[in-house]
């Protein structure tokens, strides 16, 4: 698939068709040789079947909607992380899943540039106030692991770990003293190693469709019972304050074109606003689980690679003035579906 | 209206209420003492009268849609970019308002994370090929434009323009070799002078809600007549490839949530698909234009430098952990709407 072609074929569109939160298309055959400059797609177009990289299916969890007016489905397909992050949110959210405890349950809250959000509670809200599974509390741990070393720190080739502030794309707000980078197909943050401060600490961080454990106030940092998924502008404030444990993949328009809410915090006012959910499950336990199978761009690929320095300098038929960086919630990791 | 009474209420919301696109909300007085630490809407909330800025009724643009299914009145508000920026494009625009020239046409492509778009004239999309008024052309001119000096270099107070890096909130991986700062209510992006490069050159940047010229391949620039508004994480690789003319002040939800387009690039299929507009007017010509009042946090102010102290380091009940920084982009510059 070639952005320019649809871009030639309809006058006066805004580049990017292809930059949605993330790719999801089949499988298809290496480009063949071209004239015209590189683009994002024509990078990932170009990737061997070595530099993808399957994601296992119970990491895979499949939110099935009520349909839409039309009657058409409404899957959203959550990718969760994998270890060292998250980790004791992330097997509260299996094992939420496989007793089934959002069944029946709904996305209660949506509000524009923020979050919409699912799995309340609350009986004063006239939600039902459904047991949790046991063992699944709040965990009293941190949002950040210590590692010894930068996972990846070789990522751009010819890089080093010490320089990678003059020469990376990524100069980043929200972590000035360390470095946000990508690891196993996931942007990360990391801090200095620091003597004073002690061992570098990494963690995971909020993009667009990027799916986090709602809370109470601090140091609650709530179940995963109750999840939001990011429909505006990367709220990296929310990094290390609240945990991140996965990404929406696909169907994340099922979530960000829903009726905005209107009561306090942006809950509907009403639960007859509420969009229902029929199920959630993994893909490993899922009746059809096998056409939820996915693969991400290795990010310690080549391939990959090429992919950031192009989303860095776009330089075609449509942009002339490349920016020489990007933002790594713009990055946007490939995924691919895996057809049957 | 205070975030941590609404969280209080609500159990286990992400915090933000109010990091909305933008804030529109009726005047209020200051804030009374409190021994809460600070956020970003009492920090607004404690702004002087003449910390605020009215904006002109002819930068106002009214769009009004056709009403929802329910009934409800569909308006979305756009500021125009003041001088010196993208001015014959907005000239253009204000020429189209006059003329009427979007009465009847519609937003007919939604793309997810990406843009709505309206206002096209393609006769190949079933659209209507309606001429443009005389004088409307594509500008012949550049994106930036050049400055003699920076504009607000001091609004941070203490630090000057050879050390905003350092201490600055906003690294910007779009423009890693300059600066990106605020100026006169807007986003703002410039180069660094340098003898090799020439004078320093300045340009309006892509965030959440703003708007630009839709185009054909460069070296085209677009009329103004098909705009676009952002729905999603900011687009800066557009930056400098594209015109910047406004930004959505209010109702930037009547396009975030329409359907997303099946067609190429996003485009509906069908036109029935398309939201109708029912008209597009500048409030200086709009029968009801003194609802549409508005004024911005001066961004020249201490309290404006008090609001992005607090955007970049959140301290509070719920946030523990403060960035020590914040995307440009998520700063959001606060507007409101002036009570009759």
């Amino acid at each position: 698939m070639d952005c320019f072609v649809s871009l030639a074929m309809t006058k006066k569109l805004v580049a990017g068709l292809c930059l949605t939160a993330v790719l999801a298309f089949p499988l298809s055959g290496p480009l063949s040789a071209q004239e015209e400059p590189p683009t994002p797609d024509s990078v990932v177009a170009s990737a061997s079947s070595e530099d993808w990289v399957s994601i296992a299916p119970e990491d895979i969890l499949i939110m099935e909607l009520t349909p839409a007016a039309d009657g058409s489905g409404r899957s959203v397909v959550i990718q969760l992380l994998p270890p060292p992050f998250s980790q004791p949110w992330v097997e509260n959210i299996k094992t939420l899943a496989r007793a089934h405890w959002w069944d029946g349950k709904s996305v209660y809250r949506v509000v524009d540039n923020w979050v919409a959000q699912w799995g309340g509670d609350d009986p004063e809200l006239g939600m039902d106030p459904r047991p949790l599974p046991d063992g699944v509390v709040s965990p009293e741990v941190p949002y950040t692991v210590i590692v010894r070393r930068f996972l990846d720190s070789a990522y751009i080739p010819g890089i080093s770990e010490q320089d990678w502030r003059k020469d990376g794309y990524f100069p980043d707000s929200y972590n000035q003293d360390g470095q946000t980078d990508f690891w196993a197909g996931w942007p990360i943050s990391r801090s200095k190693f620091d003597a004073a401060t002690g061992p570098a600490q990494q963690w995971p961080i909020h993009c667009y469709g990027h799916v986090g454990v709602a809370r109470d106030m601090a140091p609650d940092t709530g179940t995963g019972s109750e999840l939001y998924a990011v429909i505006g502008h990367a709220p990296r404030q929310l990094d290390r304050n609240i945990a991140v444990v996965g990404r929406v993949i696909e169907g994340i328009e099922h979530l960000s074109t829903l009726p905005r809410g209107t009561g306090d915090a942006g809950v509907y006012e009403e639960r007859s606003e509420d969009t229902p959910i029929v199920s959630v499950r993994l893909a490993s336990e899922h009746p059809d689980g096998a056409k939820f199978a996915y693969e991400y761009l290795d990010t310690n690929s080549e391939t990959f690679a090429r992919y950031v320095a192009v989303r860095a300098n776009r330089n075609d038929a449509f942009y002339t003035v490349p920016a020489g960086g990007v933002d790594i919630c713009n990055v946007q990791v490939p995924i691919r579906l895996i057809e049957e």
